[in-house]
């Protein structure tokens, strides 16, 4: 299960510090242009050492394609991408291999499959994520071109820290992708009194897709909402999905939640524009629920291969918030879902003509 | 994409007005006793019309069991189950057929098929979710003959009330699936009072699983709370999902948020007993958010076919608060997920024998 | 799997004489046109007792619609359709319960499975085809209206009979579907020989496929004639699958068999209209190969349940040639990979518009 | 649909002439040892340019092992694999860009994608084979280590010719893959005067699996012959599939064909270790035919991308008989579907005990 689409299937592949990670992706259309600078940008976004708040990893992070492309454009059949690994430093994680940390995937590999590559969490370090954020190059760009669908992700909170302002154009001018650019220094010192700390907190971002006309999703087990939720809570650290309103729906009453409809469109978004799985054309909104990382300066109590108590203390790089750079990775999943889903329904429906009344979609949320 | 499950996979089928809904469940090991009998219970604690509370359509849910089961026991081969509607009034919804009630899924539908059954909602109402609970009743006595693995969910709020006290035999004894017998008379006033004003609630569903070894979920795309949180989205309403700490994950610091591990177990479970998309043989703790129903006495705003304003109200039997009855769906949900994964983890790792160290599960939660 | 095909989804259930045996069709287009009359004519063409030549099973063979179309058209809902078994006489089956027939599945359903349902051949027998010809029904019409594509096929040999002429026309004018009326006297003869002898013989059975444009099929791995030889190979008896000239290949030379092309068109049809695994826009043409069915008079020597010799006789009801009645179930399942592959072929390259040069399908072979 | 398998899943990437070609293998269970130099003997088996009688393209075919193993070992997380194109002499096949080769899947290819890489048939190029080989080294190691099952195969017929004699040992001895090594010379005298005479034969290459238990193989769509006629149909240039006796069963009779039981074991293996679509315990026996290569020194009519005639000739390195060096790869594919077959039957019918009674094999047929 290293595959992630029905249609357009991206499987991944790779450990934190073996020789390289890469992906296939598989049914692409044919003739979408790509070439190996298209992917600088994303993964500089996603990368671990761009601002001294995420993990100090350099890694150059070079896509090369080693298929499925002829004279710059995608020829339908799969294209292979690779990475090479060009900073893992082992020797960091040697004591790793005896133990089993604290809110990490050790013992569940461990007991899983009896063996596991322990450099620096192996398969389960978020490493993989770039191949999710390469592989979503290509489909932001067929969206785009085709349906002029536009993925924008933003982190919504931090610890107990939340947004006071709202400007896309904000966003990516700061290493938080923060909304509210007034409040970069508050962060910088939030994030230098973390790390000082030893400890971590958690974060919450937001993905909105603009542009998703109506009737992309599969009812009933393949909803868009559905694949949603189990593309963000793939990632790792997620502990929590959202769409729309959320848990904020449990308190809320049904004349307050239900989005009324005019000739002007949606009266409102509660819904997340997705209604009975389906697209409504509304925006798309989502969100993740990110986990604080166990890997702490902290000292914590678990236990070796032997069973015995051990107390584990991380020195190795790591971040102290994996939500300051999640926000590409949240969208890259956003993007694949969306991507599949508009080929799946295509599949089934393009007989359908052009449906009327065509419903606005009112004023956007964000 | 009417199938669920990669092993054991179910496909449900049926309208809400239709003769008949049913299901296929493909992929069943052998051996597995089953009656008609069986699956009684758990059709009635999911049913319409059991308590004032919930609307009054008047089931018989009558399973057949059409193939797969000789001489009571499952042989291998794709069990059918059948259940007739007999209480579709379809005319309490001809004047559905002409409008797109807010909230729900008929302008999706509209637009992505062209062509759609309004009868009670069609392939879009809860009356599907009949077959889920139906086929979790299989996977359910499996997974507790196999491996003792135990599925128990309960309401955990409801509008803003939440339980005060918890035991999991309250649960049972009201028609809310209410962890705190104290708050009954409360819950029947609020329910009643809504059911008055003609609006409704959301509510909150939790569930535990006891007894899921550790090991189970495929990383990186196929993750035991991956597939959590796709089932759980995939039942009607549904507009969140946490595990364990879920969203509260947010504002809390790693220090906290990580389980130690000592050797009388694991010290806490704010992981929800995932970590990496594999379970670590804790409970198994998830959350459902469901949002409040659309269908009101109240008066929305919306457009007919032709594109001109209308004003829906509904006047058909409905429930106020569909989270009431919502229980059993989310509990065979997540029995759905747990048998498939149980499948898939023994076609890959069946050769891995007995892994030392085993860690304690720790206290129990709930 | 119990589920052909990848995007039109056909989930079979039911046994051999269990109470009914059915269909679930997920992901068909919407808007199709179906009513359960459209059904009649191609299970009567399967049915058995149609003639003296096959099984004496009377089978009513109604189909109901039980979901997935309202108004006499497909809704894109799943389609579940159900066959009650009327005519299943079970007590001439008693005595296989205890006995591996040779040439059966009796010996290895019991060993995959440790319990069967032993009944007229349970799940093995050729009587779950009907839920594929009752599927195909669906697929055909789609293909033909949305393509012109037209399924067709032939009884081509029967033990060392072959056609002597081939029209079309004759096809449908007796009871084994020859193409030659001039040889019906004589196939009769040879049947009721045949019958008295207690024995059985194969048969080759045909399928041509017209007007299937160019691009249909999936390199690597789910290539047109992959599916097609995995289609045919999945129906009862069949042993050996062709494509195009098939096993006649392996004595010919490259510049016998390479179809030469001109600008009017292919000037031969050696491939059966697939290069690549990609369909050329000629006819598809593919045979398969139909073992003696093992159900005979004559008295065959086995085990029974405990490992003790016994000796097998059949005097149920059984057909001296399976293939007699076959070939309707050949169509349907070309007719269902075909259907798949379009919408296959849609969602990927449905952004590729018309492609020139077109080369002529040349002349038909059939 | 480049990934083969449901649970051992191999996808494949890679273009004839690109910088690389390559797999995945998800699904693979943790523990199975595998190095570099494993790939080497089966890569070389297969490869061309090892005798005169080949394809005189000289590839390295040096195997790097990007992923998925630990300490010599896999780990349960994707293996890929990489083999870096060396010796693609893409001038050679500059003229083909511009033609349709008849017999090719230019055309196809051309109409499908609107788009190709012509560079050595790009995709439709035999080198894919490469890395199902590769992939299949592994399913072989288990299968033997596991179960005892050993899949072997030999050239049966080359044009006209057939083998005289048949021993296993001879096999390997010759650079045919042929099972009388007294014929040797003959065949090479076959081969020098088919190579000056410009042209090409087809062939026919027969595989067998001994020790597969009973038991393996999905009823109804996933049947053991079902799967290996779609793996087999599947290699370049295979037109024709064949269980057991294939087509030689039309005309057989059902006395004949049936295999009978004593406890001696089977008295014979006319269905060829398969009944029902599930091993029977006996020797699994297929056959695969292949046509004759297309380019050849001989001229042939075609269209060039304007629709205006051509004339095709082959300069480039070819074979003048593909099934030369087919055998490895027809043998891959049978590993492959086994291999996924016994994960599969794990997963389902893993709570199966031993079942009684066992019937013996029977005398080997190869």
């Amino acid at each position: 299960m290293n595959t992630f689409g029905q249609l357009f299937r991206v499987t991944t592949f790779g450990e934190s510090h073996g020789p390289a990670i890469g992906c296939v992706i598989d049914g692409c259309p044919p003739g979408v242009s790509v070439a190996p600078e298209d992917f600088v940008d994303d993964l500089a976004r996603r990368a671990t050492g761009r601002s001294r708040h995420a993990s100090q990893r350099h890694e150059a992070d070079l896509v090369e394609i080693l298929s499925g492309v002829y004279e710059g454009r995608t020829t339908g059949t799969p294209i292979a991408l690779l990475v090479r690994n060009t900073d893992a430093k082992s020797k960091d994680y040697d004591n790793i291999a005896q133990t089993f940390r604290p809110g990490h995937a050790d013992y569940t590999y461990w007991q899983k499959y009896g063996h596991r590559d322990p450099r620096g969490g192996g398969r389960s370090s978020a490493r993989e994520t770039t191949m999710r954020v390469a592989a979503a190059v290509i489909a932001k760009r067929w969206l785009l071109e085709k349906f002029g669908v536009r993925v924008r992700g933003y982190l919504a909170q931090i610890g107990d820290v939340v947004p006071r302002g709202f400007a896309w154009g904000d966003v990516e001018g700061n290493p938080f992708f923060w909304p509210d650019a007034a409040q970069a220094a508050e962060l910088e010192g939030y994030m230098d009194a973390l790390r000082k700390s030893g400890d971590s907190v958690g974060a919450r971002i937001n993905v909105v897709a603009d542009g998703v006309p109506p009737g992309w999703g599969e009812p009933i087990y393949g909803k868009l909402d559905g694949e949603l939720a189990a593309a963000l809570m793939s990632i790792n650290a997620v502990k929590g999905v959202e769409v729309g309103d959320g848990f904020a729906s449990v308190a809320q009453h049904g004349s307050q939640h239900r989005d009324e409809i005019t000739q002007d469109g949606f009266l409102s978004n509660h819904a997340g524009g997705i209604l009975g799985g389906i697209s409504t054309g509304q925006q798309v909104i989502v969100s993740a629920a990110f986990k604080p990382t166990s890997s702490l300066r902290l000292p914590a109590r678990s236990l070796d291969l032997e069973g015995q108590p051990v107390e584990v203390v991380t020195h190795g790089r790591h971040d102290p918030c994996v939500g300051v750079r999640a926000t590409p990775i949240c969208e890259a999943m956003v993007a694949l879902v969306l991507m599949d889903q508009a080929l799946r329904h295509r599949a089934q429906c393009g007989d359908v003509g052009d449906v009327a009344p065509r419903i606005k979609p009112g004023k956007s949320k964000r």
